[in-house]
């Protein structure tokens, strides 16, 4: 019934080594552990049960069998949209304690272990991994992104630079309810593109030097301004990156008016994909950067901020003011462990190579007739793993031939759609429904060919919409 | 060797319930279940199996057969001061991972999941749970206390009323780098009461209701107060109450003249079992107030802040602002669902059974000639299930007396002490070494006498050194 829809069903031999099952499966080794020790003495125990042995290559139906230790998968459909596998929070925290025996995590840090050494603590061991290799003297673990972005506004701020500069589609912008002026007491010199594309169409463009250039022309900005805050690649314009040179022309231009130079890197990792960069050389020109653990590293939250070591030292007492010194941040730090292994230290796909298999999707989807009726993609081009998404059908309507599609094919396109906005730019192009589209190890797995079914069986429900 | 350590070795009756087995140790459920079915599948295969089977009462030495699976104690030392069992973080994580299942918690709340039901999310429901229990219109739960309660003063304060008022002892003025001035830009009122002792003493005095009046009679402060602060029980006063009946007059003082009336609840579970009041009593008389679900309940971390339902509206904001509202809190919602439930639902022993045992061993500890001349507890009577104790011994003394007693009757009768700093009253009267000291369920399992057979082996240490 569903021919297409194997991604994420389970086939255990029972004779593999059970890392190498945990890795096929992303499933806790000590489940796998102990679902082998049951099946080994099963066959002491006679014929009968060494029959349920004899076909112990977990298929979905026996799969179920093993549902009340955990092993069933929530379902098998072949989800397009899924950067990373949708896990129930018992098979995370499960899971999350494998990693912690893996990585001889065998102690709780307790209010940041500030006085510890990264041998005695695994919170200072994360903190001094990232600090070495992004090139930076320090680092801190905090909750959140949030917190670590206003934290670096605080600390570069002075009584007499209360301006900061981002790009108009800023996270402290857009998601953030103003924190940075009801609670920094900072306001913004904001760098607007939206009417920058002369030529129309979906196209904003990313913060480029020229821009910059033209903040410091006043003078009461050049003396104000404390931080400029660069995001790559920008989340909100689909990935899109500013072009390196200009990125070490902008930090030149700090530099040369007493102004820090601010990474807001949620995307880090993606970004130095894009410019075939590693990330020492990423953060490079910048005094500051964010890094993020739940996007591309997989994690549950938390976000890392690094700098040199009189910044990280202020940081950590900001950090106590906003109240992110927390008792414990055991499950945050062992989940960022785990994800920076899986994704960056040791991974079975590449961040360069989520955006070649994107840029290929992409490409083909763009090129297909019947299918770019439909769906339009900005960038054209992918610069990293991620991409926007616009249709011109309504977002009742996607959802109705979203369905149809999953009911026949096992393929679900999308789980994430949203309304286009009144006042954006789409809008006036016709556009109704959006989404943003990350190319991650879960959808990374499935074969290419299956999102062009998948997309073109969705367009068939407009262009033949009685079939 | 060790006579008196039982109280962590695990007895563990194969045929007992995997509940009642899990209740016993604080292990999680699912890893008793698994150990029980691989004991059953081998008494299937034979008699040599079989014999283990019939001896799986888990003493020490089988315990640590089974110590793969997680089953192995970290020590087996009587621990007098720790109120709850130290798990290690891969334990703690299988036992929450238990908790999502037996509390069918499905799905990870996401950015505080606002938009939905008690239904709908775990996050919420805890939300409504709490806010329901404690008689309050709205709950919103947060990482950190040190969150909470600046959340409380942000949405209290007016553009004219920047003052908040509290206890010299608040954690608000020891423990948060100053970031009421720093991050609020609010200034304290702060009642003093350190000297206020005539008959000299360990003994300083909780908040009373003469102190709040004296407040008002200046009318700077009466104009510009927008918040007191009354924490219940006074932690850092060993766990004083300010009496009952004046914490209603506060109240009505506070109402009177137009200050918001906030209650520091971090134990407010031991504050109420002091009073004997219910938890809706408790806080009745307060406009807000913040609880913790790592101390007394045990939790990882996490804390929730309750009010009406504007009050908590403008806390989901700020939350936000202050980079409190995280991807997913998901672990810390099942460890305080996990905890709350486990100590104040479905209690094996309640928050009052607690102050009643304290009572009873600080009665016994200070009326023994020996033991009460090497330490003096404050309050004299416990108000709650928690107590300070001063020792005229030094902190290196007193960790060798500690470590010769542990050796020889595997008792430790303290794991955390600290020296008395050159400011306080205590080092005035000649005591060099303090402790905190609370009943919990873990060491409230521990026999009465085996606290008196500790003390008095550490007293020995110093009345008969040569011994």
């Amino acid at each position: 019934h569903h021919p297409q829809c194997m991604a994420h069903q389970y086939r255990l031999p029972v004779h593999a080594c059970s890392r190498q099952l945990s890795l096929m499966t992303g499933l806790p080794r000590r489940l796998i552990m102990l679902v082998k020790m049951i099946l080994f003495a099963m066959v002491f125990s006679g014929s009968a049960v060494t029959a349920f042995v004899v076909s112990a290559s977990l298929s979905s139906s026996n799969a179920r069998m093993l549902s009340p230790l955990g092993m069933c998968h929530a379902d098998h459909i072949v989800d397009l949209q899924a950067q990373h596998p949708a896990l129930s929070p018992s098979l995370i925290l499960s899971s999350l304690a494998d990693s912690c025996e893996e990585m001889g995590m065998k102690t709780l840090d307790v209010y940041g272990d500030f006085n510890l050494t990264s041998e005695e603590s695994s919170l200072r061991k994360l903190e001094a991994n990232l600090s070495d290799t992004f090139g930076k003297e320090d680092a801190v673990f905090m909750p959140s992104g949030v917190m670590a972005q206003n934290i670096a506004l605080l600390i570069h701020a002075t009584e007499k630079k209360k301006l900061f500069a981002c790009h108009h589609s800023s996270h402290l912008l857009l998601h953030e309810q103003d924190a940075y002026r009801e609670l920094l007491k900072m306001e913004p010199i904001i760098i607007d593109t939206t009417n920058e594309n002369a030529a129309g169409g979906l196209h904003i463009p990313a913060m480029r030097s020229h821009h910059v250039k033209s903040i410091f022309l006043s003078r009461t900005n050049a003396e104000q301004l404390s931080t400029l805050i660069l995001e790559l690649p920008h989340r909100e314009l689909g990935g899109k990156l500013t072009p390196w040179p200009e990125v070490l022309q902008i930090g030149n231009m700090c530099r040369t008016h007493g102004v820090k130079y601010h990474c807001d890197g949620a995307r880090i990792f993606e970004a130095a994909a894009g410019y075939g960069l590693n990330l020492k050389e990423i953060v490079e020109p910048f005094d500051s950067v964010y890094i993020s653990f739940y996007k591309g590293l997989g994690g549950l939250s938390g976000a890392m901020l690094m700098g040199d070591a009189k910044f990280c030292q202020e940081a950590r007492v900001w950090l106590r003011r906003l109240g992110g010194n927390l008792y414990t941040l055991m499950p945050y730090i062992i989940s960022a462990h785990a994800g920076y292994h899986k994704h960056v230290i040791d991974p079975c796909m590449t961040f360069t190579e989520k955006k070649e298999k994107l840029q290929r999707i992409i490409q083909r989807l763009s090129s297909d007739p019947l299918i770019s009726a439909y769906v339009t993609f900005d960038p054209k081009i992918p610069e990293t793993n991620m991409v926007h998404g616009y249709m011109t059908t309504s977002i009742e309507e996607c959802k109705t031939a979203i369905q149809e599609v999953e009911k026949v094919t096992g393929i679900r396109i999308l789980s994430r759609i949203r309304p286009v906005e009144a006042n954006e730019r789409a809008k006036q192009l016709g556009y109704q429904t959006k989404f943003e589209w990350t190319m991650g190890s879960a959808n990374g797995a499935i074969d290419d060919n299956q999102f062009l079914n998948g997309w073109r069986a969705f367009s068939h429900c407009f262009s033949q919409p009685d079939k």
